[in-house]
């Protein structure tokens, strides 16, 4: 029997499609429902087989849903999930899914009396590919998942969130939404920033010498514009302390080739090796 | 029959084993000597069938061979070089495989009344990881190598070891010594220094917190420090240009967030985008 009855998800994109499609692998929901503003978008998601159904009104598509995911950009989350609360019955929990979660956090509990059946989630997990039809069932295996509890958050909601992560085959880390924010800065947001701005200094006729090394590097600058803006836009103290970070390490590594300091110079690269090293491949 | 009667390689790291293997592979060399500093480096070459026999003196090493490519660290590479050209037979070529090549080309011209035996080269592959356990035959198949002829290098010097890279599955793309240099600072050399200074500006207790953008960015980080010390000091003032560029664009990322210039923020985002995606993936 299906851990869910009825599942909700809002907005159907590479994650929200993933989520849905893991819920269905899985089968851990008798019925999951997408909704998003494009029918388009839900036709998508259904000839995967991401979602049962779909809708285009939120009101209408959480209707009776035991749990509801906000996967919408992040500048649009804080409004779906008061929607969302505003439809749903009273046992139902909603979490979201967005890169950013100390605006989303905070927007929700200003707005709503009872925030308590809200908690923020990010699943670091993702691509710069956008779309349902990139979604894949084991996206969030293995991977965390921070879920980002305010000090009014029920453990009951962190507990039942948690175990949704948990049931998608994801690890489960809890941090308070600012933190969760400061770190994401330093090793989600800033590398996109980096890879961003290496990227467009690169004059385009040296293109064709770029090897694998440039293609790593930039990898990240392929995603959505639109999505990043919104993103850095919620989280802009924590990704400009994390950019004032990097320049000092980048004024260092000017300055020993300047003075040409080799041996210090070597043992930054050794240092920036270490940390590397330390993640693994 | 093979093309080349004898092939000696001076340094069996990653890029001297690849090239090794995908000689013996292709059945393209009678004989393929390695000669190295160290008797495990070369042993461990042996192990993995990169090469026919090992030499630890490169005037033995080389005698009687038809092409040598010295493949050790940049700062050695112009004294291979010409240490092979005193020891080989009058008509041996020699090119090299380093990733830099003004510093390189420009020291083998100085110290040698006729050069025109030596042509430079840098294939435009490899990995972060050094040694000939990692080497693999198929390591240049589909990739560019750079030739860096000078105004006084013979056209037949050119020809045929741009036909020894093409013979190694290799695209061949010619420039000179100096313009290499300065789109390799760009393409290679930024991105290595811009990994590694991202790798030292992450607080070690957020790196759990880090998923596959900050592992892409920052892959290069895990290369060889000495290594690219080495790079780094051949090429400084196109690094530095590089650098200059770079950070114009990060000033122009931090300015538009601190002011909050959203749609000049999107506007940049989209032209990294835009120079990414002319990469392909």
């Amino acid at each position: 029997m299906p851990t869910y009855r009825k599942v909700a998800i809002v907005g159907v994109g590479l994650i929200g499609g993933s989520i849905g499609l893991a819920l269905r692998q899985r089968g851990l929901a008798q019925q999951v429902v997408g909704i998003g503003r494009r029918q388009s978008s839900l036709d998508r998601a259904l000839a995967c087989q991401a979602i049962d159904e779909a809708s285009t009104e939120l009101d209408e598509g959480v209707a009776g849903a035991e749990l509801v995911v906000v996967a919408t950009p992040v500048a649009a989350v804080a409004d779906h999930v008061c929607q969302a609360l505003a439809a749903v019955p009273e046992d139902c929990l909603v979490t979201d899914a967005g890169s950013t979660k100390g605006a989303i956090c905070a927007a929700v509990e200003s707005r709503l009396q009872d925030a308590g059946r809200f908690v923020g989630s990010h699943p670091l997990a993702g691509d710069h590919r956008t779309g349902p039809e990139h979604a894949r069932g084991d996206l969030l295996e293995g991977k965390t998942v921070v879920v980002t509890p305010t000090q009014s958050t029920p453990a009951e909601t962190i507990a039942k969130v948690e175990l949704f992560w948990q049931n998608l085959g994801a690890r489960v880390t809890k941090l308070a939404p600012v933190e969760h924010d400061e770190a994401l800065a330093a090793t989600s947001h800033l590398p996109h920033l980096m890879a961003s701005a290496l990227a467009a200094a690169t004059p385009e006729e040296w293109l064709a010498l770029a090897a694998t090394g440039w293609a790593d590097t930039t990898r990240v600058a392929a995603a959505d514009p639109e999505l990043w803006t919104q993103v850095l836009a919620q989280n802009k103290p924590a990704v400009l302390a994390a950019l004032g970070r990097l320049s000092e390490q980048l004024e260092k590594l000017e300055a020993n080739l300047l003075e040409e300091n080799w041996s210090e110079l070597r043992e930054s690269l050794q240092n920036g090796k270490r940390i590397r090293d330390a993640l693994g491949s």
